[in-house]
């Protein structure tokens, strides 16, 4: 895996991350794919609406349809008719928001399947092991998200304990590499100093690609920003940073500004599920009785294929008869909405304008 | 509107029924558009399919959006996004399936909404109107569809109101004609010389297109057909003729035999969203563990775009995780392949060897 920085413009950076499966382009969002779908979306509306890579979740497809079926089945990208890049989570996030069902110890966590209570146990090794039967192309190193609030004691030992599993995910990828990468994930909440730790250890245990962990847990924007204002410069400058689970459009405008290159959130698709459509002065609740008679696309300007064809009367009504074409619909216009952002950073980025950009769509988006 | 016969095969007819949105070719299979959209569905990849012309439901419709909101809209082309054919029928099925909700007078039927209770009453002057606000091309008269089991005297005092009703109807319709045309309804029942007093009044009054209601409605494959061995010859040959409900593919093949046009069912749309995929050996059950591991598509040799991509394996998975990506592809699959059989139908007719085909395609769904 190759990363190329193409232009930078203060901290932020704009590149091609490329891939056997193909380029990434850089500020790049991932829409999640949980359970070997984007909900609502063909992958051709989300190939379409240009994502470069798509995120699996490892806990979902271990339990649903299982990792060994996938594999069977010739992989992810294959079983989901994606042939683009896939970067799967490791699974850890999301057994440990599993709460009592799960327990974690120094092997790793053992935990019972929200779908049967069946047992299950996931470790660095197993992990990995399970990322590389899917086929990721980024697999991500299985650690611990440091919970909010975290007292400094409680933050460096999970810290210090995903470092020990940022090793042991290290040593298990070594043994069958394949064409994939591996990044490991910078942890220590919101200590400086447990950042710049985490952030040596990684290093020194090596890794193609780096992400910022344990963010976006309930800290709020502005504790998010006072570390990203350090977190990624611990990082190596050369090498992708991916801030998971990442975010509002506002969040993501000020990450990418601090240096971030990729991110994952499942806003766009849970937004467009809920009524909700993403616009550049913010989300809009297409629930709401203004719209029954509104002949607007859902964002003026926008070249998406819903709001070429569809007025935001006729959404109002997918979406009060509970019509699963609403769902479709806004869904599709959120994750063009969403990319067409990251196009704009990248396009701000390059020309060296991105301040401007920022400015501007910041003070829309608080309009 | 024009109708030219191309072709016949027995009693069988294939043709094109030319109105100022585009050419509808015959036998034609009507999607359902329930609630100005067909579930699941973007109205391109439905026209895709080969769909010439869709099916509006006016009780859907006037109860939500409100056939008022269409109009000021710009009618249900423009609302949708369907700029073919749309045909509506008159509210009277549904209304008469409210049950206790409902009263038949002379005038027409006084009922309350199933979604909030309000009372309203349909006409045939009420109807017409609300066809003509929503923009269809196709308007049905209003008709009461005679219950079976019926007795005779039930079905002539059925048939007799219907044929009152398609009076009105017409005049109702003549006063502001447009662009669209108006089918009458033919009923009678099981009786066929009901069916012929009935087709003799339509035709006296004069429509543009027939349909044969009051079938599909419980007397089973075999009495529909022993109606459609004489019924269609009691109608015009030189107009559409029209089998409103119908159906499964061995009913259609059927009917097309015995000289029927046009057709709608919700069955292929309803399917897909309960895991049924239809294919020329009759519905698979996609929730079957036995797909779980199947790599072949939902039906060999078949064009659609989902067949080309997704696995039975992968559609499994999509069912038993609950995703909506599941009804949309096993919806699309299924229209298709409705669209399939009827150009398929088209395609023998021209040649000359419905029979053959005909037998082909019912020993398939048989074996």
């Amino acid at each position: 895996m190759r990363f190329a920085i193409l232009a930078t413009d203060g901290r932020a950076r704009t590149g091609l991350l490329e891939t056997p499966r193909g380029a990434i382009r850089t500020p790049a969002f991932m829409p999640v794919g949980t359970a070997a779908t984007v909900k609502a979306m063909k992958p051709g509306d989300v190939r379409a609406s240009g994502a470069d890579i798509l995120l699996g979740n490892t806990y979902h497809l271990m339990l649903r349809p299982g990792a060994e079926r996938v594999a069977r089945l010739g992989g992810l990208h294959r079983f989901m008719a994606w042939p683009h890049p896939i970067l799967t989570d490791s699974g850890g996030f999301q057994v440990m928001s599993l709460g009592p069902l799960a327990a974690v110890s120094e092997e790793g966590v053992a935990f019972r399947s929200h779908l049967d209570g069946s047992k299950h146990m996931l470790t660095p090794e197993r992990s990995v092991a399970i990322q590389r039967q899917l086929g990721a192309d980024i697999v991500m190193a299985f650690d611990e998200c440091t919970p909010h609030p975290a007292t400094r004691d409680e933050a460096a030992r999970s810290m210090a304990l995903s470092m020990r599993w940022a090793r042991r995910s290290r040593r298990a990828f070594e043994e069958n590499p394949g064409r994939a990468a591996l990044f490991g994930i910078q942890q220590g909440g919101l200590y400086p100093d447990l950042r710049r730790e985490s952030a040596e250890t990684l290093v020194a245990i090596g890794f193609e690609g780096y992400a910022i962990g344990g963010l976006a847990v309930g800290e709020g924007q502005a504790a998010m920003f006072e570390v990203l204002d350090e977190a990624p410069q611990m990082l190596p400058a050369d090498r992708p940073r991916y801030l998971m689970g990442v975010g509002k459009p506002a969040d993501i405008i000020g990450a990418v500004m601090r240096g971030v290159d990729m991110f994952d959130c499942v806003l766009p698709t849970r937004s467009g599920r809920t009524a909700q459509a993403w616009t550049a002065a913010g989300p809009l609740n297409l629930r709401n009785a203004r719209f029954a008679e509104d002949e607007a696309p859902l964002e003026e300007g926008c070249p998406c294929p819903v709001c070429a064809r569809f007025s935001r009367a006729y959404i109002h009504h997918l979406v009060k008869a509970g019509e699963i074409l609403g769902a479709m619909l806004l869904t599709e216009h959120n994750l063009w909405h969403y990319q067409q952002l990251m196009q704009g950073l990248r396009a701000a980025i390059a020309a060296g304008t991105l301040e401007a950009f920022a400015r501007q769509r910041l003070s829309a988006l608080a309009g």
